[in-house]
C-alpha cells in the first residue's frame, strides 16, 4: 500500500504554475476531413492509416468492431494538467469550503497552508499531506453526495489561466479523434490516474464517454443502510491506483480486452502503451507532447520549463516512443487549434 | 481480508449432490412472443409491463436507453449452480490435471481428498482448504495462460447430471430475457461472485454479454516484463469479492450507474436487488427460485432437500421479496422449458 501512496502523491504533486497568454489561430476546416483541427503530418496520417487498415473488412489487419477498444489517459491527454491536476484544484477548493466546519485546520498542516494559499508548503507536505487533503475532500460522504459535490464544482470552477470551466478545456483535436474512432466502430475508454468518481459526472457531456467506459483510481466504499435506504459510503482508504503498471491492470480488470489503440502524455501512460503494442495485431500508440507554451504549456523534453513537475514526459519516454514507433503528437505542429474556443 | 475469505468460502462450499432425471416438456412458441419459454403468469407479465413502462417515450416512467442497465447474477440465475459451482468443478479438475507436477499433494489436504474424490473431506477443509484449491488452480500463471486453460476446460468439461458442456446449460428463459432486454435498448451485465476471468472467456458466446460487461470477483495481478514482452501475472491473493454487499460496490466501481433491473437467486444477491430497488424510478427485481427438482434442482424454502448448501435462497430472502414486491420466478411454474435442449 505504501508504494501506492507514493504513486498517488506523484499524481497529485503537479503544483507548477502556468504562464503566457493564449493565441487562437483560426482553423480552416475541410468538409470531408474527420480531423479538421489536425495539421497534415505524420501524426494525423498515422491515425488515418491505422483506422483504414483495421476497418478494411477484406484486409490482413481487419479487427472486428467488438475488439476495437481505444483507451485514453485524461489529464494532459484530453485536457490540460497544468498548472495543476484538475482534481487537485477540486480538493483545494473543497478544503476552503469545508474550513468553517474544521476550525482545527487553521493550525494544522497541510490544511493551514491551503487556507493561506501557500502552495509551496502544500507541495512540501509530501505524500502524507496530499493524501490527507484528498481524503478530507473525497471521503466521508456517500457516493451520491460526492457526485453532487463534483457536479456543482464543475459547474462553477474556472481554470486559472484560461478563465473557462474545466469542462470547456477538452482538446478539440482529441474530441475529433474520439468521435472519428467511434464513427469507425471503436469503443472509447478513459483510463486515468484520476478518481473514477471524480471523472464520471462529466465524461459523457465533455467527451461523449459514458460512465461505464471510465477506468480510474478508486477508494474503498462500504454498503450501509441509513434510515432504511442503502448507501455506498466513501471511506478514507485507497483501493486501486490506476497509473503506470496500474493502467494495464485496470484495463484487464474493468474491460477484459486489450486495447488496439492507446493515447497518453506522460510516464504514467507508458505501461498502457506497452501493453497495447504487445497485442499481436495492428495497434496505434500515441503520446500528446506538450511543446506549445504559447497556446497551452510546454514541458518534458525540449521544454523551456525546468521539468520539476510530476506527470512528466521524460526523455526515457521519448526514447521509447522513437524506438517503438509510437506516434508523438506535437501540440505545436500537429494541432491547428487546441481548444474549441480557439477560432 | 479475513471476512472476505469467509465469503469466498461460502461461495464455493456448495458441494451438495444432484438427483432425479430431467423431463423435457415441449415448448409451444408463439411468433410474436419475446419470451416463448415463459408460461403466462405474474413473473412474465411483470417483465413485459416493466419493459413497456420504461421504454414508453411519452410515459411517466420512461428511462433513456443509456440508463437501461440490467444486471444478472450468473450461478443459479443464468445457469445451474448445482451440484457445485461450475468454477469449483474447474478447480477440482485443474488439481487432478496438475497433480503429476505436485507429488506432495498425495499426502497434503485438501489436495489429497480431491485426488481421491473424497468430497466430504474437501468440504470439511473449510475456507482455508478451499482457498488453497482456488489459488493452486487459478493463480501463478499469466492472464493469457489462464484464459487458454479456462477456454480448453469449457470445451471439454461436462456437467455430471446433464452430461452436456456447461456452456449449453444456460437457462433458455433467461437467454430470452437477456435478448428481450437488449432488443429494448438495455445493456445487460453479469454481476457474479464468480471470478471475472473465469467467466469472460464464455459469456459472449453463451449469453451474448461481452467481456467488458462482466463484473465479478478478482485476484491481484501484477504487470511484468518477460523476455521483453509485458504480461499480467495472476497472484495468489484475493483482490475483491463480488458477493453480497460486494455486488453494489462492484456495480458502482465497474459500471458507475445504478441498474434499473437486477436478477439473482440467492442471499448473495440481496444487496444488489436492494440497491437497484432504491434507485428512485421504475425498477424490476427478480429472483430465480429453484423449486423444480425434476427438471433441475429444488432448494431454498419449500425444498425437499435439506438446505445445507451455501448460495442459499433463505426464508429471509423470500420474506424480503414478498415485502418489497420483488418478482419470484418459479422455475417449475413460470418456465415452459429450462434448457435449450428441453424440446
Amino acid at each position: 500500500m505504501r508504494k501506492s501512496y507514493s504513486r498517488v502523491a506523484a499524481l497529485w504533486l503537479a503544483v507548477a504554475l502556468g504562464c503566457a497568454a493564449p493565441t487562437p489561430p483560426p482553423a480552416a476546416e475541410s468538409t470531408a476531413d474527420p480531423l479538421p483541427s489536425w495539421n497534415d503530418g505524420t501524426a494525423k496520417q498515422s491515425i488515418l492509416d491505422f483506422v483504414a487498415r483495421v476497418t478494411d473488412a477484406g484486409g490482413p489487419e481487419f479487427v472486428p468492431p467488438a475488439e476495437r477498444i481505444a483507451t485514453f489517459d485524461n489529464d494532459g491527454t484530453l485536457w490540460p494538467s497544468h498548472p495543476m491536476y484538475t482534481q487537485l484544484a477540486f480538493a483545494l477548493d473543497r478544503v476552503q469550503e469545508m474550513a468553517p466546519q474544521h476550525p482545527e485546520w487553521k493550525t494544522t498542516e497541510p490544511f493551514k497552508a491551503v487556507l493561506e494559499g501557500d502552495m509551496k508548503t502544500v507541495a512540501a507536505s509530501g505524500e502524507k499531506g496530499l493524501l490527507e487533503l484528498v481524503m478530507a475532500s473525497h471521503a466521508g460522504m456517500s457516493t451520491a453526495d460526492f457526485e453532487a459535490i463534483v457536479t456543482d464544482w464543475f459547474a462553477t470552477a474556472r481554470h486559472p489561466r484560461f478563465k473557462k470551466p474545466y469542462t470547456e478545456l477538452a482538446y478539440q483535436p482529441m474530441l475529433e479523434l474520439l468521435e472519428y474512432l467511434r464513427a469507425n466502430g471503436f469503443k472509447t475508454y478513459i483510463v486515468s490516474g484520476g478518481g473514477v468518481e471524480f471523472m464520471r459526472p462529466m465524461t459523457e457531456a465533455v467527451y461523449g464517454i459514458p460512465p461505464e467506459q471510465v477506468v480510474g483510481s478508486t477508494i474503498k466504499t462500504t454498503y450501509e443502510m441509513q434510515n432504511g435506504e442503502p448507501v455506498l459510503m466513501r471511506e478514507a482508504e485507497l483501493d486501486f491506483i490506476d497509473d503506470k503498471t496500474g493502467k494495464p491492470i485496470g484495463i484487464n480488470t474493468f474491460i477484459g480486452r486489450r486495447p488496439i489503440a492507446a493515447f497518453g502524455n506522460s510516464d504514467g501512460d507508458r505501461e498502457m502503451l506497452e501493453w497495447t503494442a504487445a497485442g499481436g495485431g495492428a495497434s496505434l500508440m500515441g503520446l500528446v507532447f506538450h511543446d506549445d507554451g504559447e497556446r497551452e504549456y510546454a514541458y518534458g523534453p525540449a521544454s523551456e520549463l525546468p521539468d520539476t513537475h510530476v506527470g512528466a514526459f521524460s526523455q526515457a519516454l521519448m526514447d521509447a516512443a522513437t524506438t517503438s514507433g509510437w506516434v508523438v503528437i506535437s501540440m505545436k505542429k500537429d494541432w491547428k487549434r487546441i481548444f474549441a474556443f480557439d477560432e
